[in-house]
């Protein structure tokens, strides 16, 4: 057979090089180091569920774009779309054994067959959290926690957490006589920040069927941001005499109060009664999160509580409250403010393959090096040491250790720091002890 | 809608709750840092696939089990059911940029849809290794260190890892005149410990050929086990005169010398000459690992050197030398070994929530202790104090600190241990610092 297969991936898909894998799975770490610092657990789901798990449980949109197909046993199939539905599924199946509050993370792939003209990525990762089976606002406060100590654990200082609360628009539609058109008036207050205000009140009209003072009455709410005490005057004026949206105000008074309380900064969060997240399930605290210097990325980490996760599996009522971490968007903003070092390697040190004859004692040293828990690599060729040295630049390391004949003869080793270019002359003894200082002191500088 | 879908996963899939997803993590996390320690990379790459990339590039059975489908843009694709093979694909596309040596490790799902009956999953992790773009043994060596590096990080201290070299049986049936056979001769001794050394000698007759005599020197190089001083004379005299048998034992004599240089206890390291792996594509060292304990779940570290890994994707020539862990048939052991400790949280401490009207008192305590790096969950709702310890208790967490009005009172919080349900009184100061090392001493204890 002479004809290759042109090696390639699908459209729409992509492989993660060490370059983009070695931050991507420090970004994988950091969000699992801040869910586990909670108290949330993992858990995980297969890829592929039954069709009739996932068809209709999303949007339209999401069914079109559904990967589906029929398995060996004849099963109609599908490609999980999101990490929501199967953890609908997964409570619905388990909740029993797990009992509640159950506070679960997911850092998963999903699929979607999506337009990839937008530069989106038809196979992208989630990382989601959640806590199931409580009412309890109290757990709405650590999800806006967890979401800070998220964006400062990725490397991120200036950012913004926006909350808001469904109650206080249902409160107001209630008030109006809106209430029947909420979904439609939610949709249409999603596109606020796209299309301005005034086309928002004239599809309002169109589409709720709202007068001109009914829309204008929402579009006031739509427009308060700041914090309590820029915003629930107002506020409570707009709901007043509403038992709903006065819930919701309070809910939200209470959210900034504890939140602050717990250390987070007060300018890092902001009431903001524009937040709509479209999704018709969310019935409480809604919140969206901003980098301050790449706010047109949109909003990198969104969630919200809802009354019923898994109502379609069950009869079980189980309420509950999270949020999806962008991770994939995260990377990019990362490289976008150049918080990525260029590095393709795992390892800190290289042991250049020098002397030929000499390569159990090179083996032998490593290991003493990674006994002392520094990231060693060996280059398996005894080749020109310039050549690996370039090697050692290209990928990144910070540490090279060079010994050939004359050095072991003399019981030495020269340790090279590879940003600066120095070198020191270090004695190479039966435990390594002072090499292995040397390295230490430099990677740690 | 009154009638409910039935939450369940499809036949040959599982999920993995926190009790099994946590140990999964952690042995996950060891692998990496092992790999890590060597200087592999991290990649990833689509779990989809064009089609003509995935078939029949394994064996028949694979291509029988292959997830296939046609996609939304009429394109035939289907679910990688290793990660060798989109290994060879990536290597072709991207090893201009990537330059040799490249290592690589790569930790995803691969998808097979096998039969259920024998216990196996259709989805199942993989966690493999590869040094590609080097003919030196210097790289198969460090394949051993990393397989001996990995037990040890999972837990496991009494496991054998078993060597063979091809070049040594290759050696010997050219000798035997029956070189052309190889592959038939490596499938049949691949059955050695299943069907006896008297059956093996049968098939070799019956489907290679093989004289009495032949079949008798086939034996006996494959019966012989050990180290060295134990192996070596009789290998060499089995493949004296032929310089390919010859390289071979060269090679193992080097490999066993080379792994004990770099600190790899004695009894750890066996030749092993019934070690076929009946891949055809091994061409030098092949290896495998085995439960001292557990000698009947086969082997859980797996691999060996080829040649040419990407060739039916690029011209290039690359040789290189891996291994794939078992990591889900290492979970099953270390249950079976009772390695794992029975927890279902991530946290460490649980902070009851008692005192409904200090909420905010709770959540500062909460976020001083996880600046402090402990983990710590905090209650929802204002329950029974009686219940949450249930919970505490239930989940495995180690440490409670109670705090109620009285405590809030006085200043003061209760240390409980919950191992020994021993508590002490510590003082609650601004800075929790007493509360802090309390919980630590406990935590390290």
């Amino acid at each position: 057979m002479a004809g290759k297969i042109p090696p390639r991936t699908l459209k729409g898909f992509r492989d993660y090089p060490p370059a983009t894998m070695i931050p991507r799975e420090w970004m994988i770490d950091a969000a699992r180091r801040v869910y586990r610092s909670y108290g949330f657990s993992p858990i995980d789901t297969p890829a592929l569920e039954h069709l009739e798990i996932l068809l209709g449980k999303g949007s339209e949109e999401t069914d079109k774009q559904l990967y589906r197909f029929v398995d060996h046993g004849g099963r109609p199939v599908g490609l999980r779309f999101d990490l929501t539905v199967p953890l609908a599924r997964f409570v619905a199946q388990h909740i029993q054994e797990l009992g509640t509050p159950f506070k679960r993370y997911q850092i998963a792939n999903v699929w979607r067959g999506e337009n990839t003209q937008r530069g989106r990525y038809r196979e992208f990762m989630q990382c989601d959290f959640d806590t199931i089976g409580t009412e309890s606002t109290t757990a709405d406060v650590e999800t806006v926690l967890v979401i800070h100590d998220l964006m400062r654990a990725l490397g991120f200082q200036r950012f913004t957490i926006r909350v808001n609360n469904r109650l206080v628009l249902n409160g107001l539609l209630e008030k109006l006589g809106l209430a029947a058109q909420a979904p439609l008036v939610l949709r249409t207050l999603d596109k606020l920040s796209k299309i301005g205000p005034e086309a928002v009140v004239e599809q309002l009209a169109k589409v709720a069927d709202a007068s001109a003072k009914q829309a204008g009455a929402v579009l006031e709410l739509a427009m308060l941001t700041g914090n309590n005490t820029d915003v629930l005057p107002q506020l409570e004026s707009l709901v007043a005499d509403n038992e709903t949206g006065q819930r919701g105000v309070a809910q939200l008074a209470d959210l900034q109060d504890a939140v602050a309380a717990a250390g987070v900064p007060h300018e890092r969060l902001q009431l903001d009664l524009s937040i709509a997240r479209g999704l018709d399930y969310y019935t409480g605290m809604v919140v969206e999160t901003f980098l301050d210097e790449l706010p047109g990325i949109g909003s990198v980490c969104s969630g919200g509580r809802y009354d019923n996760l898994a109502q379609l599996y069950t009869h079980q009522h189980l309420p509950g409250v999270g949020a999806s971490l962008g991770l994939d968007r995260l990377l990019a903003a990362r490289e976008e403010l150049d918080l990525i070092e260029q590095v393709q390697t795992t390892a800190q040190v290289l042991i250049p393959f020098f002397d030929a004859d000499r390569r159990n004692d090179y083996l032998r040293l490593a290991a003493q090096l990674r006994a002392a828990d520094i990231r060693v690599e060996f280059f398996p060729e005894p080749k020109k040491l310039g050549k690996q040295l370039q090697y050692a630049n290209r990928r990144g390391f910070r540490v090279a250790l060079i010994i050939g004949g004359d050095e072991f003869a003399a019981g030495e080793c020269q340790v090279k720091n590879l940003d600066s270019g120095h070198s020191q002359t270090v004695a190479l003894a039966e435990d390594a002890e002072a090499v292995i200082d040397a390295v230490r002191s430099l990677l740690t500088a």
